[in-house]
């Protein structure tokens, strides 16, 4: 990873400069619209079996507009970030007169990270080593070797990888690239706010020209999003997109599964302070680890992410249903958590509610990813 | 339906004028590609426990193109049959001026025609009453009646259907709308052809723009698709596709699925007439019926579509499993049966080998439909 002295500061325009970077290495995801889950979102849902019942249904009115990473290379947003990180290690000169370009790069993780890094070292010639369980699934280690990557295995607790990560960093000098926890990552992830944002204005403008008159309420309200929901695991992403939002007008949402206290962005909200660390098995696999401090510094202490909202296992699953056979599109459990958050959070859809009125909010919801085994979807939908 | 002596004739001509009857009321479907399969398609197969063990493998050139009618309303291409049908009804002084507007229409089906109709129908304030099953799954019914039909249940076999369907049509006056076999449903679906031709035109001439030089062998060849495979149960897609394509220099194909006898129209190009009954429960359950006379008139005796290919369940599966983990979108079983014949069927492959050469072919294929039920993915791909 580049050194954190050489990154550039933490602002929309590093973000701009972050798309200029890796824009030829990663796709312009579409953003798609599904009037059956707007008008789901714009309907009162019942409150009996919920933390809410007893009290009255918001009635909210939602236009959702869906940033589609799921079709991002590798199959999640983590292309960005990866991409990001080692163009930026390029440009260091140190790093590049230190043999930086053979000693490689390494990392441990057994998700779209590995994945991410791998492919974005191949395409520069670089070599990756990835350090993953020995329990991993076999298809995932084919994979991650698919992808280029010199998989090195390990014991299964973080300790034990992170040790093995370490040996490999003495014994091949190659760059520790963390998954979240660090400036170019953020900057990378953040690069697909700056698209949604325009894709949804041209789409709206396109709109627009096609109908002979506004008939609905873009008329009265500022064009583009009001506001995007993104799922928080590390946090980077979130951090990123809510850089790329400074400064519009566009109010930044997390969403987290609260299984086992994976909701640590809203406790650290609600304490005042970042919780260290999360222990959870939440089907949002993407989720599971804490915020780390970078991204925790842009969500919370400069308060560019306005408030954190959970939802709970079945919600998660109810909402991959309806992507799923609604929407055609394959998303991974994680992906869905920000939708959940729309459809079935009472205290967000409540505060669209007041802040919106009648006139209503453009909510984009990033789906991160798609990287899901058909054998879990089978587990999950079989019965 | 419209009477058969009203209808347009089976022209390209027709299919044009059927686009510009249904336009307003159908979406107009994405073509996606992938580089991942089209590199698969591209790639010589191992032929070992194939039956095609011991020859050469092919060598094709594949460029893929998928048209997405699994996004098409309903989540599959039979809503334009089905408009298209109503909207000659429209046309039909007679039948308008007999009251038909209130009679409405009838047909018996439990699958994507029962849903466009329904749809179609009521857009139009016409009744429609559906024949179902009365031992149809709940979330089935669930939909019909979601669609706004009126739910008639009937045995389960297809002369105990047809007989309350007769029942229904002499208390309400109500007219029969068949799934494939007739005219106005095979130019109505023929639509989504007249769109692959032109997209996939555009696709490519943004892309050659875009690259600073023509680096693929496009510019050796003609521009646009040169085959379209397309999926075949009554025939009334793959016919109205043929039309589409009548005069343009595009080839046409046909897939079925092999299992208990669902290739009727293989066999009939075999025997040289068509096939009357078919009896198979393949996975591909929107193929699980023989082909139409009207239909078969197109394909077969005006020999506008040149050859059909099977494959087996397995290869479909293969190929499902594919689009949903490498493409990301929910397909049905029997929309990737095209698919399947690109990757799998050396016939198939042999032949592009031999025509295309070494410039290859832009083959395009349909993705009929996207209605599946989670519970059945999750059985296919639990294990």
């Amino acid at each position: 990873m580049a050194a954190l002295e050489t990154c550039p500061p933490l602002t929309r325009p590093s973000v701009i400069a972050a798309r200029e970077l890796i824009k030829s290495h990663v796709h312009l995801t579409p953003v798609l619209t599904n009037s059956t889950l707007s008008k789901l979102a714009s309907t009162p849902q019942t409150l009996e079996d919920t933390r809410w019942a007893g009290a009255e249904p918001a009635k909210p009115v939602i236009r959702l507009w869906f940033k589609c990473e799921n079709l991002q290379r590798i199959g999640a947003f983590k292309a960005r970030g990866a991409f990001h990180a080692v163009e930026r290690l390029k440009k260091d000169e140190n790093w590049v007169r230190e043999g930086g370009m053979k000693k490689g790069v390494v990392s441990h993780s057994s998700g779209n990270h590995a994945a991410a890094l791998s492919l974005a070292a191949r395409e520069s010639g670089i070599p990756a080593h990835i350090v993953m369980p020995d329990i991993s699934a076999p298809p995932k280690i084919a994979a991650t070797k698919g992808y280029g990557a010199n998989v090195v295995f390990s014991g299964s607790t973080s300790q034990e990888r992170e040790a093995v990560a370490e040996k490999v960093i003495k014994e091949t000098g190659a760059r520790f690239v963390p998954p979240f926890n660090h400036p170019d990552i953020m900057l990378g992830q953040g690069t697909l706010g700056l698209e949604f944002q325009e894709q949804v204005e041209q789409l709206q403008a396109a709109r627009q020209n096609g109908a002979a008159a506004a008939t609905n309420s873009d008329a009265k309200k500022r064009p583009g999003l009001d506001a995007i929901v993104a799922p928080c695991g590390g946090g980077g992403m979130l951090s990123g997109v809510a850089l790329s939002c400074e400064g519009t007008g566009i109010t930044v949402f997390g969403a987290e599964p609260e299984y086992q206290g994976a909701d640590d962005g809203k406790r650290g909200f609600e304490a005042g302070k970042r919780i260290e660390s999360v222990k959870t098995l939440t089907i949002a696999d993407g989720l599971r680890t804490q915020i780390g401090e970078i991204p925790w510094s842009v969500i919370y202490e400069r308060r560019l992410v306005r408030q954190m909202f959970n939802v709970t296992e079945e919600e998660i699953v109810a909402a991959l249903r309806l992507v799923l056979e609604r929407m055609k599109v394959v998303v991974e459990p994680s992906a869905v958590v920000p939708l959940a958050v729309v459809l079935f959070n009472e205290d967000f859809r409540r505060l669209v509610e007041q802040e919106a009125g009648e006139a209503g909010w453009d909510v984009g919801v990033v789906f991160s990813g798609g990287n899901v085994a058909l054998e879990q979807l089978g587990k999950l939908f079989a019965s």
